[in-house]
């Protein structure tokens, strides 16, 4: 008999390092600085007024320091929820909201409250590669779930997709690494989908901070009984560029949360807390600088659909660009992990290629990269579509 | 058919958690304030110097604030690997060490190398509870390890045990919860054991700075090949006060880390930045300061086994002492569990029971109890012998 894989070993190595190991294999064009568009990270630190609130807080707070609670920091469970009522109005209460050791850990703790061994996820292709590497993990299966020419998945598409072995959808809006904003029409059909069928829609939020719209970004928290269908994540990473902290967020039932506590107690016992109270403080003060960065991402997702024509000329086609992303089709032959490698040879431009985000052999996947513009002013994207207009595959 | 059991529904809660909730449901004796010796935490924060010094990295240091490698601070891990050599002698490098979200995600993340559904891990009883409830949700099976009147295991009945299914055997050292250090040759023998069966030793030394001996705890890392046969796990969580930091370590082979780095990458992507800042201070300033603190553990310890007579005359036995613990039996007929919570009400005095610490059902378990002594002072520790032994039970 064979020996089963261990948990590991059933699935592939972090993309993100993989592509630091082709930076390190590669030469830049001579002269050409790095235009690394491969992570979906601030490069900034936080303001200067939260790096004071932090080293106010390591000085004078010694519960800054020490264990808290396993399912967060009470004044931050409080703040998302009256935060989250405004935003989507409903029935929110901190009882319904856990702080989690950044979002891939809220997913993590989610799937182990789902997911039995052989269970099923379905994930919109392209996925983001982290839910696939959790579910390859739990001993899961990841189905792959069609999406369109707007890189949106289908609901019949995903009901015909739904088992006796189909315990969640999991969706990620504004999507990594699609960067489209899943209409509020589509998040509310996956919903009833879900609800019909008595499983779970798993939203992933990170970006929600710099979706395109003003409106409520969906009316699930409205629902009747949301917590028996709906599992929201959230990231404080982004919006105040505390990614180095780890902090992130889920609402759920409480009955979910108290499952979620088993998880999390065992793998990091309580979020860091400084960056809990780093979050807070974010929270209650940063309201007005989030929006300024909110209008600094979408200008810059407008540059690229602005300045895109000489790429369309080249016969590159993009497919969806918002939050933090963009999602290109390349008009070449060769797949996209070899392009991916050319790119940074050739053109100096790190992004991933689509084969990351895909099942394997997928040929959707071998003609698509990721672009993780945020980082990149208007005339770093003039650059980098300058770049790749003179690329020639 | 049954549906299989969600990976959370496989576990327990918390134990922590609940021993907190028997606390919230409970009144304490009329003007009895309450010796909590429930959780292995240190209560103070860490030092002035360093919490300075962890203000002023965040307000100075953008990296603080952003993410680092999957694996940790390349300069944590150097400065680990030096001060091991030191400690331990044989080959070690920092590509032998990865820093952790704190100890327990070092253990679930050396388990998801190891196992598959099904796989068998030893753990000597009583066990560290996070360690069970890590082996259940990822599907394997705890294979409870008997333990002798001094609370070790012995090799002859681990050899017995271990089956094809069997791919490690993890041990506390010193023990949590059973306060007793494992001596080295001990220590040697089960590296023997699991290099002739081929599985894996995993070694968690998470109170290791507070051994009362000042020679090499073991000799595995002088062996050849180590890291084909010993993963160690360690916390910088006791030794410099950065409980709330949540940072840990692991040494295994490279190629292990490999490994490790995609459950990493998955759940926490990189340890919090800002606590592996000061643990690398702290190791780099603290040694000193932490000799102090360990003479400081060691004297409570003494205090303990000085003043055990008069719970000796009631019936009460000292099992181990050792580190942060010791382990008592109690003389009373009802099961540990229903102790503890008449200890809270009748003693103000909140203690972790056996059962939480051993198999369902377990008589020792049921006989048994924890004490966290290291946050009382010798006078604590004489007004709870004091307390304990005023308890009829």
């Amino acid at each position: 008999m064979t020996r089963p894989l261990p948990r590991t070993a059933t699935t592939f190595a972090p993309p993100v390092m993989e592509a630091r190991r082709w930076l390190a294999e590669s030469t830049l064009p001579a002269g050409m600085d790095l235009i690394n568009v491969s992570q979906a990270a601030p490069v900034d630190p936080p303001t200067d007024a939260l790096r004071r609130e932090i080293a106010r807080v390591a000085v004078e707070d010694p519960q800054a320091h020490l264990y808290g609670p396993v399912l967060g920091l009470p004044a931050l469970r409080e703040e998302v929820a009256g935060q989250w009522l405004t935003a989507y109005g409903g029935e929110i209460t901190p009882a319904h909201v856990a702080i989690t050791s950044g979002c891939n850990e809220a997913f993590c703790a989610t799937i182990a409250t789902l997911l039995a061994e052989g269970d099923e996820v379905l994930l919109p292709v392209p996925w983001y590669f982290n839910h696939k590497m959790a579910l390859d993990m739990i001993g899961a299966v990841a189905v792959p779930l069609p999406t369109d020419a707007a890189l949106l998945p289908d609901v019949a598409a995903a009901e015909a997709l739904v088992t006796d072995r189909t315990r969640a959808i999991a969706v990620v809006s504004p999507n990594n690494p699609a960067g489209v904003e899943y209409p509020a029409e589509l998040i509310g059909a996956l919903y009833d989908l879900c609800e019909s069928r008595g499983i779970t829609l798993i939203l992933d939020e990170t970006y929600r901070d710099f979706h395109s719209s003003d409106l409520p970004l969906h009316d699930l928290f409205t629902r009747p009984d949301w917590d028996r269908t709906l599992v929201q994540l959230y990231s404080f990473s982004k919006a105040y560029r505390l990614t180095g902290h780890r902090v992130g967020a889920m609402l759920a039932s409480p009955a979910r949360l108290a499952e979620v506590e088993k998880y999390l107690d065992t793998v990091t016992i309580c979020p860091a807390q400084i960056g809990q109270f780093a979050a807070l403080w974010g929270m209650r003060n940063l309201g007005q600088w989030l929006a300024g960065e909110r209008a600094e991402i979408l200008a810059r997702g407008d540059a690229i659909r602005a300045g895109f024509a000489p790429l369309a000329q080249k016969g590159w086609k993009l497919r969806g660009a918002g939050a933090y992303f963009a999602y290109l089709e390349h008009p070449f032959d060769a797949p996209s992990d070899v392009i991916a490698k050319r790119l940074v040879a050739e053109a100096g431009i790190l992004m991933l290629p689509g084969t990351m985000f895909t099942p394997e052999g997928d040929a959707f996947g071998q003609r698509t990269m990721r672009v993780a513009f945020a980082n990149l002013d208007a005339a770093g994207i003039a650059r980098m579509i300058d770049r790749l207009a003179g690329f020639t595959g």
